[in-house]
């Protein structure tokens, strides 16, 4: 049992992982920027020692700083978060070396899965299905027809292995397509590079991220925890996640699960983590990457199996068994991010002091937020300042205690989310779960 | 479908019912008395009629104001909350008789539990169990001899008709007793009261207050959804509640639960309520009364169940079948009520303006309230300003969590009764569920 552990990030997630400690009975050390001296991390921890400047470098990225803090305070553990040293295998020996405990996998498991060629020569040889593509650039368009055709099969997409912005990027949906998308891509490319090298890979129709939550302990037992839906993105910030998926069937779960165990037995996975996978239209998957700590939407799988998920991972790092976790989603649960950002003005950060604060509340309703009526927002870091999650039997009334919930949070001082996430539940298509991760591409705010 | 239903309430209860309004797309009217016009029931609500003056008499318990307010906002059903009209049946009437649908059972079932002898009638002859003894005075020694032998049980309790405080009551533990008791009981009657009469009732030993929620629909449908244990009291007044209770176990849930289906079914009852018994440490239990309306703690069974009752209310009162409500507890939940209550003090009220308010968040916690910084606690009400809710897969995590929920919640302004829930949550008597309802008459504060 760990008698104090020192949490090595600050918001939402630092106040998280105080929070289980303390139900377990385990003391907690905050570090801190002084940006964030007044920050409810450092009020709530049983210690708090300051660690630099706000720049992340200097304080939350300083790995002499924090392991300074942990040796001060005689930490026996360091919980990562996540984000800045989450997934540092560096950071995760020196832990190790200085007889620390990080609460996550190993520094092997963490390069593993950090490397992304690694990584997907992992999958694919544990059999996990990873997006098929060439190897390498494309030699010929004879090279390319036969690979569209017997290989990775249509609809497939060329791009410019240069490239960027959608230039030297064209989507070929059946080989009579092919030879003129081989050759304007190829021309593209080398107008606006000045490289004409083209890849291949398979084209995800209506691509949806789904995600499976997993964990492994020092044992071999490697569970599924069902999945979360995160496809409401913008720019690849997530914004809304949910489990269940509202594209899921008993059937998809069932593989994805399968596939995730796969993919953490592959490296005897041990800590909670989670698999990416890209999901099409037609319901398959596609290995995009491991992440190898807590995220930051795992409230919504805690709702829906009733599990405290750092619980479990503490547990895992004490060097105990898994044992009991369920993976059938019992309910439905949702998560919005509310971020101080003004969705009126393409989500620019609106740091500052908040004023007003009230916060909802009743069945269904969960927050977590570390911000407080009077808090400074700080300029340096990401701009969450807290997640709402509701909480029902079905996805339907899920969203209406959001919807209902969302009315009542009253954050005033600075920009917020709210707004966006508002229409967002009385968006015909989301309530339909009719949407893919390019949804906020055409969202208009009203 | 209600279009719009009105609140004849106010506080936590008038914010309960109007969120699950909301979530169900039906509008709400707020009433009010003057000393309530910035309370977050109206501001909440859809719309809000002030109804008067401060003391009920003159806005919530005035039937004429209340009527007068639905029918200029056009609402086609009120709801009573619980106190104030929730059990008045001529109120049950009226509003019957506007046309206006009272979300609660009808008059009549009302009034079959409100008279307690009635209702202990009619429980007899359904076959529920009530406290056995006299009917009526003791005539003789002989008499009370042989009905503690034959009929009652002993222990007996003897008590003065005209008595209260003590005086004229003895507890008889054997028939060798019985003499000198029933004695000394009619010795000190006379003395105290000028008046000799005593009667018999069985002596509850150890008595645990457990209660069984019910709901009923108006095609005869009876169900049951498990009990809380509500035996942590001051003076009758209820302050922890919890489901499940740490004394119950299946056989005994199996046996109460159809008792209380009985109940319920012995007046065709049609709504949510709720069935009080008193259990003795053989697991013996009694009818107590059965309060025909929501109850303050029913949110406890909402988590264990994870159903909506106010939902089930409204749904029953629209006309619907009850269908899916299961009453196997999934979880285990815990509620402190949080009153502006000085508890160093013997529990004096302490209204005024809440200057300061941080409620806690995170995994497994709810939070019911009506305030918010800056607002004022009229002196004129009862004096509870939240509910503090706690859910885990264990009652020892749920009490963890409400400890850690509890020492974060920031209310400054007024005397709260968060130190004393702090320090029951903590006493090992309570930890371990031995409690009685006669615990806090021996609990020090530290």
């Amino acid at each position: 049992m760990f008698k104090k552990v020192l949490i090595a990030n600050r918001g939402e997630i630092a106040l998280r992982v105080i929070r289980t400690c303390r139900e377990m009975g385990i003391k907690t050390v905050a570090v801190y920027s002084t940006a964030d001296k007044d920050s409810l991390h450092v009020k709530f921890a049983d210690e708090a020692v300051c660690i630099g400047k706000p720049q992340s470098s200097e304080s939350y990225l300083n790995i002499p700083h924090i392991m300074a803090a942990a040796e001060i305070t005689n930490a026996d553990a360091i919980h990562p978060g996540y984000g800045f040293l989450a997934e540092n295998a560096k950071f995760a020996q020196i832990c190790g070396d200085h007889g620390i405990k990080f609460i996550g996998p190993t520094p092997e498991m963490i390069n593993s899965m950090g490397d992304k060629i690694t990584a997907k020569e992992t999958m694919i040889k544990a059999g996990v299905p990873c997006i098929p593509g060439s190897d390498g650039l494309l030699g010929s368009l004879e090279e390319a027809k036969e690979l569209a055709k017997n290989l990775v099969g249509y609809p497939v997409i060329l791009k410019a292995t240069a490239g960027g912005g959608g230039k030297g990027m064209r989507v070929v949906w059946s080989e009579e397509e092919m030879e003129r998308a081989y050759n304007t891509a190829k021309t593209e490319a080398a107008a606006s590079f000045k490289n004409d090298g083209i890849y291949m890979e398979k084209f995800v129709e209506d691509p949806r991220h789904i995600e499976i939550q997993v964990a492994g302990d020092r044992y071999g037992t490697v569970c599924h925890l069902s999945e979360r839906d995160c496809s409401i993105q913008r720019r690849h910030q997530k914004l809304v996640e949910e489990s269940p998926s509202p594209f899921m069937t008993p059937e998809l779960r069932q593989r994805m699960g399968e596939a995730a165990i796969k993919a953490a037995s592959a490296i005897n996975y041990e800590s909670v983590g989670t698999i990416e996978f890209l999901v099409d239209k037609h319901r398959n998957f596609y290995f995009m990457e491991m992440n190898t700590r807590i995220q930051v939407e795992h409230c919504v799988t805690e709702e829906v199996i009733n599990f405290d998920l750092i619980k479990e991972q503490l547990k895992i790092a004490m060097g105990e068994k898994i044992s009991g976790l369920n993976y059938e989603p019992q309910m439905h649960a949702i998560e919005c991010r509310i971020n101080a950002e003004d969705p009126y003005n393409d989500f620019r950060p609106s740091p500052g002091k908040i004023t007003v604060l009230h916060t909802p509340g009743g069945h269904g309703v969960r927050v977590d937020s570390h911000v407080y009526a009077g808090y400074v927002i700080p300029p340096f870091y990401d701009s969450m300042i807290g997640k709402l999650i509701t909480i029902a039997r079905t996805r339907e009334e899920a969203i209406d205690t959001m919807y209902r919930a969302l009315s009542e949070y009253v954050i005033e001082g600075v920009k917020t989310t709210i707004p966006f996430h508002l229409q967002l539940m009385q968006n015909e298509d989301f309530r339909k779960g009719n949407f893919t991760t390019k949804f906020l591409e055409t969202f208009q705010m009203q």
